[in-house]
């Protein structure tokens, strides 16, 4: 067969892996080492924090290896659908995506770790987790299970409860509210009698304004703001049990990855590590003045969930875990680990950022 | 003068910038690009975080590059005093060093707010004035000002307020303390009428162990520990306040760092970025166990500092800043930039990190 034909019925015609392993020719050197890496996304184009990041991030890793790592991105639908970005790049098909790892839990429970769960990890919790309490390693072996590879690409930090018609007072309140909330934290509310609903996130605001649902939680200030929920929702809750420190995530086609050089993957690497913390800081700086623009010229009523309704979180939350660790070897192992971490790891936060913030922010008055 | 000469003469024999500058002579492809990078350090060798942050950080940047960024790195006097290292590179003998920047606020009080000041930012709080809040901008400000560029490379996190030999009730006992606290958390403690004394991490054993200093400072559990403070030190007060979320910075001689091709700078800027995030992953992932170790093993007895020490602390940093302010426009302008920071994203923690923390530990007991 032809290159020519070879490459279309592979279907890799202008989105072939490492140039070197997509034919046996020699090259011109200048080509010898060129990448061409499509990168899919489950993002809106230009979509705030999680859209311009991934951009961010394809664009810098082109920058970085002078166009020799060639991104090219396809923001969700304009080459497939949000959500077949995991099979295209578990396929080979493409050779990345920049996706919250949640969205395949329907393939495996252990996806949701690699995100967020209820109760779960901050920031810089997760960040220790996977860089040093062995995350990654859990997460490689979860991945190699799919032909893919993770890595930490982007965080939104702590979500906020989310958008409420009336005031939630006690667990109560919650039964029969119809939610849009996904993930492990839909199964939670389930468990306390609200109906949870999965919507993508251009649905929701219609069906917010419809009456169609009660309530929604999507990401934080800076993000919700864009979506006008407060037309249709007044009251907004914090802090969210469901999502502590979503994780943003690069997954990599596994061939693609170990065709790379050693020195590729870790510009990859680098290039991924700097937009988690970039993102982060994005909508740490964003976030406070987005809440106080709402508060103070849309009319949002800020609540906090109180200690009752937490006390119900958690114990809702055990019941869920219970299910996932059911599920295989691997869902229990992971969910250990994320334990052991929560526990050594949770239990530092208490004696350094809770305890100093807590002071700091009280001698202030902040 | 002959090239070898020229280079002898500007004392940049085998630590060269770039080779491109350095020389107009062609020179053979494979070593066109090649840019010899010294790198001089405030840290011992294979300290503990610090340091080995700083080679992994070297170490990483050379494997990236396939060796064409050539590291040198040099461990606190291995080619220069740690305290020498901003001349070495100020001057260009050195391409860059590791270091907190707070060490040279002799030269310029602003220095200080690009590794910690009294009062100040937690990591996240940090990355994100830095990013997003004006912060990069001003520090490149001060830096050039001293032919110099600033990278942010590492955080140890909050750190512990220090080992007491008696316990600490009010601010009273503070009075007539001998404390080993550098920067400006030594000014805090000198305006509540202890004696801040600075040393070098080598000489701050002997000193509390004979009794010539009664109290220090210095990172955080995992450091802490390797120290063996707890031999003539009992008390272990939590939290500091004067070193919230010390970042680590990667200086780089300005005429080095203007003269790289903008992919290069990037290669670095990636590679120091991540090192801030695995630095500091790797703080929170131990501190914990060494903080259990030191309790259960060596009879430390963990402290907080009470509320009424808090607000004395709290007065005395006002009174260092108005101290700081006084002293240039820029000073000024960093410390009006840092407030609006910790104003608008330490106000965000609170709603964000620090109310989800409280419950989730509340209720899971941790």
């Amino acid at each position: 067969m032809e290159r020519r034909k070879f490459m279309k019925a592979a279907g890799l015609a202008g989105v072939a892996g490492t140039a070197a392993a997509a034919s046996s020719f020699p090259k011109p050197a200048i080509a010898q080492d060129r990448i061409e890496f499509a990168m899919v996304t489950t993002w809106p184009r230009d979509f705030p924090g999680l859209g311009t990041g991934a951009q961010r991030f394809a664009a810098r890793l082109d920058e970085m290896s002078e166009g020799r790592i060639k991104v090219e991105y396809f923001a969700a639908g304009e080459r497939v659908g949000a959500f077949d970005s995991f099979d295209e790049v578990a396929s080979g098909n493409a050779q990345g995506y920049h996706a919250a790892e949640y969205y395949w839990k329907g393939k495996h429970p252990g996806w949701a770790y690699f995100t967020a769960v209820p109760f779960g990890l901050t920031y810089t919790e997760m960040n220790a987790w996977i860089r040093f309490g062995g995350g990654q390693e859990l997460w490689d072996e979860l991945a190699a299970e799919f032909d893919l590879k993770g890595l930490m690409c982007g965080n939104t930090g702590v979500q906020m409860g989310g958008w409420f018609n009336k005031e939630i007072n006690t667990a109560d309140d919650l039964k029969g509210l119809k939610m849009r909330i996904p993930g492990l934290g839909g199964d939670v509310m389930a468990k306390l009698g609200a109906s949870p609903v999965s919507l993508p996130g251009g649905q929701i605001y219609e069906n917010l304004v419809s009456g169609a649902i009660d309530a929604t939680e999507w990401v934080g200030p800076w993000n919700d703001q864009v979506m006008k929920f407060f037309e249709a929702a007044k009251f907004y809750y914090y802090p969210g049990m469901h999502e502590p420190g979503s994780m943003l995530a690069v997954g990599l086609n596994a061939s693609f990855w170990g065709g790379l050089s050693k020195s590729d993957q870790l510009m990859i690497e680098a290039a991924a590590s700097m937009e988690n913390d970039v993102m982060m800081s994005e909508y740490n700086a964003k976030n406070g003045a987005a809440l106080a623009e709402l508060i103070n010229n849309q009319g949002v009523e800020l609540r906090q969930f109180s200690d009752e309704i937490y006390d119900s979180f958690g114990k809702a939350s055990d019941e869920v875990f219970a299910e996932v660790v059911a599920h295989s070897d691997l869902a229990r192992r992971i969910h250990e680990s994320f334990l052991k971490a929560r526990e050594e790891v949770g239990g530092w936060t208490n004696i350094s950022d809770q305890a100093y913030v807590l002071q700091r922010n009280r001698v202030l008055g902040l």
